[in-house]
């Protein structure tokens, strides 16, 4: 257990080595405690990596994990970056989509383990790579071209987020220590059971999955709140079976 | 005479192109005015720059401006950024410097052109030429390694001042209406007596009730989300009894 909060960058299939540098150097800069790396390409760590990196090439480049992303989501609380705007249909995916800002405030008492997530250089995150995230966050850019570059968002929300980090100065409540994440993963499979076995719908039922997801994930559970919370929704099941 | 704020980034001897093209993104994705250029090298907006420059290199790079330091100082409000730290003997070079959070406080109603002026990739800006700044800002950084990439540092600041910007409407995020307290309320009630019907330790289930409303309290849910969570419930009670 830890008594403070902690930030990862994970990048999901980076394909320009000189983005992983720049996001190690982003890391650094603004202190955050490592990188990520899913699905990286060969030689992720070497050449224009460690060209990009500055002084990180010393520590935050070569301390790099590779990780699959259900690893990743086991282990931290996430935290999806989209350039992309909320669209008609979008059925909880990208929505509600939260601000770096708002997340300073929202995760201003919690510690544990959170992980910035970014998707490929050219699409982002697939929609099936967000519905896993327990939060999802844009950055406020113009709404003519609101895409930034991989290694740019990396440094933004790297600066953004560094209020949040117990060596920034900052006032703040008591600690709040998140769940386990593989609890919550657990909650929310049993979430997902009770939805499939109440809701005669059965188009509704993966999008009512993803809501509840995103509903609890920007609720910051607590280990106490997700044994309770499982405790009813297996109760819940039980009942309904029977 | 103008009626609004308009920011400018300012690169003083920038020798890396992919750095210029990177500041030219960054003043397109977060809807900054242009770029003005002191003393750049020969093809300063071509080949990496553009290939850095991602949609900017349509407008924002070719219409970048070369003039003088001193022109600069004529035309515009000057930021200058530095990452070091005042040591003694500094004489008010570098002090006392402002963040960008401070700047967007005692900018905000400013109207104008405000210019952001960076210095070299390897020296940033000289003390002579920070002299000649109407004020000296520094991004928060880690103190073992505070200096940020020139290209990263410019996508800060523009990051961290677009809220000056009168067309900013999205700086703090999409207005996200609160679902109506009555429904909610009828929300809670549910939750309630699907508590008593699968707890049976009597005495959890005030308890248990008191936390869900806490969980979705601090989620601040939505009317679609209290719409869809309040199906659920209901349906799950239903199914419990039967």
């Amino acid at each position: 257990m830890s008594d403070q909060l902690r930030l990862w960058v994970v990048l999901i299939e980076p394909r320009t080595p000189g983005n992983i540098g720049t996001a190690a150097r982003a890391i650094k800069n603004f202190g955050l405690s490592g990188l990520v790396l899913v699905d990286p390409p060969t030689a992720a760590t070497a050449g224009e990596a460690r060209a990009f990196a500055g002084q990180a090439r010393e520590d935050v480049l070569p301390a790099a994990e590779t990780a699959s992303l259900d690893a990743v989501v086991d282990r931290f609380h996430t935290i999806g970056t989209t350039a992309t705007l909320p669209v008609r249909g979008d059925d909880h995916v990208r929505t509600p989509a939260t601000t770096p800002t708002a997340l300073c405030d929202s995760l201003a008492s919690t510690v544990g383990d959170v992980a910035v997530v970014f998707g490929r250089e050219r699409d982002g995150l697939t929609n099936a790579e967000l519905a896993l995230m327990d939060e999802v966050c844009t950055i406020p850019a113009d709404p003519t071209y609101p895409v930034l570059n991989l290694g740019q968002a990396v440094t933004v929300m790297a600066y953004a987020l560094r209020p949040l980090l117990a060596d920034a100065p900052h006032a703040r409540g008591p600690p709040t220590p998140l769940a386990d994440p593989a609890a919550t993963q657990q909650l929310y499979t049993y979430l997902q059971q009770l939805v499939e076995l109440v809701e005669p719908k059965e188009h509704k039922r993966a999008k009512t999955g993803r809501m509840l997801r995103r509903i609890f994930g920007r609720a910051h559970l607590t280990a106490g709140e997700v044994a309770t919370l499982t405790g009813v929704i297996r109760r819940s099941i039980a009942a309904v079976r029977d």
